[in-house]
């Protein structure tokens, strides 16, 4: 099932039901007003979203308009969490090689997470504005999960039950304000403004053999400025998978219905599949050819990040942010 | 004016409207059926909730019932996002002291902050509950600010419009998981489980002169096992009031109506006030007595937190909470 948020102009957006193959979505406000309403009460209703899903494949629902891209918001405008994880190893070395910082010593037995902002998300295809590029914009293209009420204690292999929807992110990051910011000892915060998130929101059966062992077994695939930037596998290389970060972000506190929990920027240790974000391109550079030659984001460019099934079909819609210039 | 939530059995509650004196309350439901609602409209429903405040502190107003404390759930059961600041120099310095750590080289021209985990919060009167006293309980007694839309850039100067409400606020913390936590570099996540708030939540106005410069000029009263266990000033000892600390938090993103912003544990350099968490007294002890006397909390003790005006009366209500042990 695929469902994704109408913006309406209200501050949660209205929930329509997208066609398998993207085209074409119905509204679902009579089953369910917004995203957050239908995961509050998710085994009341989705069964009846998921009857309306399947007539609308089959052709048979009425009331049916063609998706725009550029009406939709982010699944859920805003969330009650966005944890997002560093499940990818080879991202978290580069990345700390960058900073001139070390990999923490326990890297690959305890996941590496940080409670981001979550009240304010951009839509797919807004664009991520700054008063500066100093501040050093980059992208982060990630895989996301979506939970229901996750109880404290659970474990990772209980946790699966749990996930609700499959997401991408784009996890805007302000590469300039980081090495201040982590200074001081509290973790990310003006370094990291608001996230963008995929059009649509599927559920992990939608993505059949490709949902195994909590991870997404596809490529993810980020082009910058029109060109392949990076296409890694997300299931792989990813260290740590979503239940065994559900297991540790509800080791103290339960997660409300609609929490979000990403993967980190994806990444692979094969170089040929490029990069997620362009802190890690820049860091190969400088390790290989011994100085950055990539920039940080300009105001006009863009990125797009999707992800295609073996049909060649995009699941999750496409994330289109360009970089503009506001006042403030 | 103060509102409160009553804890119905639904997931945000129901939105009442508490007697200035803190003892009768009526629904507000009609006009706003959550807190969250109230505030996602502020301008036009606050002129109709401020009328009904008037008619129940007149003695005109039909439908009231007593306000029973334990019926309540924090003003908001989960937010969009918690963030805390840790605005008080003394505290930063005494608890990094008991970390073995030092203070941030800008703590005095750059606000401290961390993004709290917002999806589940507890109520003001209930259970602290873990499967281990080893975990190092604590608790941090603060002030805090809900505020309304706050647009990306907003100054210090123009803060203090947004600011709605003020709570007071119980944040939990877990203190032998942090040194671990915070080695990592992303900050707390695991060490802060969820975290509790007053009963009331009142408008600035409600405060008279003791609210002035974004700060409460009140003495913050924690109680633990039935003693005082500190009263400090939570005004003159504010570094960064709440107007810098908005103009912090919103250098980079805006923040949605509903975002409660804290203080940090508030402390005062007159030690003679005591203290609002252990790990500060324990640090004293360890820097006047070389041994650290006090343990953290064990099941079955009490943390009290209240403020209370220069009349004598409770201000936002009583936050009483018992650490208590659960299965996991």
């Amino acid at each position: 099932m695929k469902l994704a948020t109408l913006a309406d102009g209200s501050r949660d957006g209205s929930l329509v039901i997208v066609s398998r193959d993207g085209t074409s979505c119905v509204s679902a406000a009579d089953i369910a007003p917004t995203l957050q309403a239908a995961l509050d009460q998710w085994d009341r209703v989705q069964p009846r979203l998921r009857a309306r899903y399947d007539m609308l494949n089959s052709g048979a629902q009425q009331d049916i308009r063609p998706v725009d891209p550029t009406a939709l918001h982010s699944p859920l405008p805003r969330a009650y969490e966005w944890i997002d994880g560093s499940a990818y190893i080879n991202h978290i070395v580069l990345v700390r090689k960058a900073r001139g910082a070390e990999p923490p010593a326990t890297l690959k037995t305890d996941p590496l997470v940080y409670q981001g902002g979550s009240g304010t998300f951009l839509k797919p295809t807004e664009d991520i504005t700054f008063p500066t590029e100093a501040w050093g914009i980059d992208f982060e293209s990630e895989v996301a999960v979506i939970v229901g009420d996750v109880p404290r204690g659970t474990t990772a292999a209980e946790a699966a039950d749990y996930v609700r929807l499959v997401v991408l992110v784009n996890d805007v990051t302000l590469r300039n304000l980081i090495p201040e910011e982590l200074a001081k000892g509290f973790g990310f915060f003006v370094s990291k403004p608001s996230t963008a998130f995929s059009p649509f929101a599927v559920t992990p059966d939608e993505l059949g053999d490709a949902w195994r062992g909590g991870r997404v077994h596809l490529p993810l695939v980020t082009r910058y400025n029109g060109e392949v930037f990076g296409d890694p596998e997300a299931g792989p290389d990813m260290h740590f998978g979503f239940c065994e970060l559900i297991e540790h972000v509800c080791k103290t506190r339960p997660l409300t219905a609609g929490t979000i929990i990403g993967s980190g920027t994806v990444s692979n240790e094969d170089r040929a599949r490029g990069s997620s974000c362009l802190a890690e391109r820049r860091m190969i550079e400088q390790i290989d050819e011994g100085a950055i030659k990539t920039p940080f984001m300009k105001f006009g460019d863009r990125v797009e990040i999707e992800m295609f099934g073996p049909d060649g079909a995009s699941i999750f819609g496409k994330i289109s942010q360009r970089v503009a210039q506001a006042p403030r």
